[in-house]
């Protein structure tokens, strides 16, 4: 049996976990990231938790065939990060090379969203399938495209970044600075602009009799309920959120024609209100042919998808 | 030296070459495909054809590695052809396996564009670079696209189906029967179809003073060449081409991150006149970090890209 340490390098809290190569995490923890201190120091944190992982599991430096790192930001042949979001590090950071050398064991890093692609396509929702497309429906939305075997990483990094394939000639601004991004329409940060838009010159709806004109704490989570309960108001964002959805998608389908969409991301738990209608409206964007045989499911890999994609960064399907 | 034939399977004539693996095309000719008699009857004219070139050539069966075909239509596993456009044949059929079972000689089958794509990767423009995407911009827009040494063809074979992504929202009309395709923006098609909606409403510019009234023979040609001579209304129109020329690039460059674009087809003819603009208009749509170190270029292979490009699929860059 091979093991493996995935690492999932975040904002603030860093989860680690030991994987064995069927996928199953045999230990699992967290450390703060505390980025602050530099690169070394967090990484020589994870280097400690990882030795301590080992020793509790009763297993050796040898036992251990690979560490695999997901961080927020472009990386370059699973080595070479472009920049960090959010991270004071320098920029074009060789950050395989930093953990090789200071552990001596092989290293591949990758972007935290094509870490959760690879996830589920090894050990997941796509396992056993040649070819799948993981979107990331959140606050933003990020794309993991894996084709025969492997992602498609692209040649700085930003390969799968479909949240800023553009759907609306000089549409809506997006937070990357350009207009009509797939995130400024179909993300849960699109959806709620979309809702304070509309609250603007609309108050018979439930959402206004909720918040009262106070949109603060709006999340995409109550315009799903209100429209679960009965509102129109809300039930047409989220009409006009599976629209887009669909176009989105549908544009991905024509261009990689992948035998399975996973989707994942607090707007995908919104089963039967989003992707059902999605499914439905894909008809009008996707060719016919992409559609057959396709299957479209959410990601079963949850909060464990950042640990599994890092470890399964070292296996083909 | 190792040899293989190249095959340009076209609805009236079919491109028949013999090519060495340096890509170099030893001899080349052209048959009738004459599709009607059926598939059996053409593909036993194009073997005819082939053992003819190796005889010419003093090669003998024994020193043909491969035969590569190309086809109009989606192909499935380099093998199975979903339909083919304009021809009177079944669906669904093993292509690869026709030809092996009559010639002996392994075959690979190709969509005509994705086999242009292979040849500008192994070959032409994109030849030495890990990633491309190649985009023929004619009467449509197809696209091959090429990452670490292999097509993406897709689970049915529609891979690269580019000109069907939607870039505005129940936007024009397509061929396809659904709307706000790239292709019914940025194609020539496309751009006569702009030409003609704004002569109806406007008769004091270029064209009109050379059609007077009667488009029927207006070409894509007719507008580039009116906009060269100053004429402001077809400037007007070369410039909405290149803006969705621009978006539809610039939303594959974010999806794939390739190394190069390779334009091919009729309009990438008008380099200084659409190129340019594109290339300055792109980055409204592209993230930056895509365009670093992106190579545009237009194809060289030019006639000879259907026979070299399916000799090509037995190559890996």
């Amino acid at each position: 049996m091979k093991y493996y340490s995935g690492v999932d390098l975040g904002g603030t809290n860093t989860k680690i976990g030991l994987c064995n190569e069927e996928g199953k995490i045999l230990h699992s923890s967290s450390i703060k990231t505390d980025s602050i201190h530099g690169v070394e120091d967090t990484l020589e944190r994870i280097w400690l938790e990882i030795q301590k992982q080992l020793t509790e599991e009763k297993l050796t430096k040898e036992d251990l065939s690979g560490i695999g790192i997901g961080i927020p930001g472009p990386v370059k042949n699973q080595s070479i990060v472009g920049f960090f979001a959010n991270f004071p590090w320098e920029k074009n950071m060789n950050l395989k090379e930093k953990m090789e050398t200071l552990t001596g064991i092989r290293t591949l890093v990758d972007n935290d969203v094509n870490v959760i692609a690879q996830g589920e396509a090894i050990f997941g929702a796509a396992k056993g399938h040649k070819s799948s497309i993981t979107v990331a429906l959140g606050t933003g939305i990020g794309g993991g495209i894996f084709v025969d075997g492997r992602l498609i990483s692209g040649m700085t990094g930003a390969g799968g970044e479909i949240g800023h394939m553009k759907l609306v000639p000089d549409g809506k601004l997006c937070g990357c600075g350009q207009k009509g991004c797939f995130e400024a329409y179909a993300s849960a940060t699109g959806m709620i602009r979309e809702a304070l838009s509309r609250l603007y010159v609309n108050k018979l709806n439930a959402l206004y009799e909720k918040f009262q004109g106070n949109y603060e704490t709006l999340e995409a989570k109550d315009i799903f309920e209100a429209a679960a309960a009965g509102d129109v108001f809300s039930q047409e964002i989220v009409d006009y959120e599976a629209e887009y959805l669909a176009m989105g998608i549908g544009n991905l389908l024509n261009i990689i024609n992948p035998e399975v969409v996973v989707l994942g991301g607090g707007i995908a738990l919104a089963k039967e209100q989003i992707l059902e209608p999605m499914k439905q409206k894909i008809r009008k964007y996707a060719l016919e042919i992409t559609l057959e045989n396709l299957e479209i499911k959410t990601g079963v890999l949850g909060n464990e998808a950042g640990i599994l994609g890092a470890a399964a960064l070292f296996m083909l399907s």
